[in-house]
């Protein structure tokens, strides 16, 4: 992200007013995709104070429905994303985040994308090879 | 979409059972991403229904939160998402959609894509040429 004096003094507190966080209870969607592939690798959520951090680190944070918590994506498995671009929808209540990803897959489970399930005759199917062993990452977690 | 008459008995009816409508309130997160360029066009939320016409006709269908009703884009534009393959995440809650988009863009404010505007020094800025003009197509509404 470019940070100049001016982005840090001026833009950066007043930026996520200018998102739609009222419309899904205090979330903005967040849509990761590589900035060179163009693969979209998952979908996130973010508050407030998660764009926030997001844009100031650098690297995409996320607000946790499951857990209710920020969640630095990458602080277990050391898989971050290094934020490229950031844009906004026309109603402002979703955000696209190119990314340079930090590791062999976002998944969990041990793929490049969380959306490696495709629907075909009826049914969804994995459609391709894990790029790491999730538990070697995650341990029991 | 691929459809054999053993998906049509066997799939079609129980897919959506297999997506998890509840963690949002009945939706899953939809990400719109065009096939060919891979261009991420926008996002929207689909019900049970929503997902099951998108299937079922081949044109993305999403529910409208504002207006609490179905949705098939591009039924007031002509602008139909003609869908090439479908994907779903780790979580079943969002599906990636990728579409062959019929018409000069998705954004109804005459754009390509809903996500014209870029962070850049702290702002939003519109990044690029709107593709279409919204009055012509969509006159006052």
């Amino acid at each position: 992200m470019e940070r100049t004096p001016a982005a840090k003094t001026a833009g950066f507190f007043c930026l996520p007013m200018n998102l739609d966080f009222e419309k899904s209870g205090g979330l903005v969607t967040a849509v990761i995709q590589d900035h060179s592939s163009g693969r979209v690798l998952m979908v996130g959520f973010m508050n407030e104070e998660a764009f926030r951090k997001t844009v100031e680190s650098g690297f995409a944070t996320f607000w946790s429905r499951s857990r209710q918590k920020l969640w630095l994506k990458g602080e277990s498995s050391g898989h971050r994303l290094l934020v490229k671009e950031i844009s906004t929808d026309c109603d402002r209540d979703a955000v696209l985040v190119k990314v340079e990803a930090q590791g062999p897959g976002v998944c969990h489970e041990g793929y490049e994308s969380c959306f490696f399930r495709r629907l075909g005759n009826g049914e969804w199917r994995v459609a391709e090879e894990r790029t790491y062993d999730p538990h070697a990452v995650y341990g029991g977690k």
